[in-house]
């Protein structure tokens, strides 16, 4: 069902520090930014080799991202699993009655389609299913 | 310096659960279980398409597992990059003055070298690099 880690989310409280960090520690150089703003979040997606990760800040009042960090503070937020087709994916996972946060594909950054699978069902770990734009 | 995310470490209570729970829910089938007991770790490793994931549960009573779990919870524990020659990149990370955990590889699981990076490097993400064996 899935081809590879896509990327892994990382939470953290600002994003200019943290872009910099993983890119003058670890040579990751920044592929996109957006803020979307009605998850309260500004994302950042970073190259690692043929992954990515994704770092994400609060932004605004009401962010998912900042509720976390102050349950958790900074760290892993969510593990992303490329899939090559997110409707199929999908299905097969409501056949075996795993438990979805989205039902639906939903727009992801860069043109992709991306849906979360609950947390309780992947021994703790926020799931997330990518398929990434042709 | 990073080819690809390789795994990601997921801290689990128990290791039979959660091995069911990825396979029958998500398709990953098991690669390799064993036993750190220097560690206090019992570890399995699961095919996630091209990537890995690490499940790790505690063992023994002076578990790092263990206490992780006590203080945080089930779920991501570490995030592991594939390097090609992992010597040459912990002198390149030393020449940039990250902190390092191992100043020089270890043994890893399936005759791999592995070295962990300090989580402050990293925005707070125990960081880990991986020389898969050829």
């Amino acid at each position: 069902m899935f081809e590879r880690i896509d990327h892994v989310g990382i939470a953290v409280t600002e994003l200019e520090p943290a872009v910099s960090a993983y890119g003058e520690r670890f040579g990751m150089g920044l592929l996109h930014r957006e803020v979307l703003g009605e998850h309260g979040v500004e994302a950042a997606l970073l190259s690692a080799g043929s992954s990515r990760i994704e770092l994400l800040a609060p932004y605004g009042e009401h962010s998912v991202i900042g509720r976390f960090l102050e349950d958790r503070g900074p760290g892993m937020h969510h593990v992303a699993y490329a899939v090559e087709d997110i409707d199929a994916a999908l299905a097969e996972l409501r056949a075996r009655d795993v438990e979805l946060i989205d039902a639906e594909p939903r727009p992801g950054m860069l043109s992709s389609r991306i849906a979360f699978v609950a947390p309780t069902q992947a021994a703790g770990v926020l799931t997330e299913l990518v398929e990434v734009a042709r």
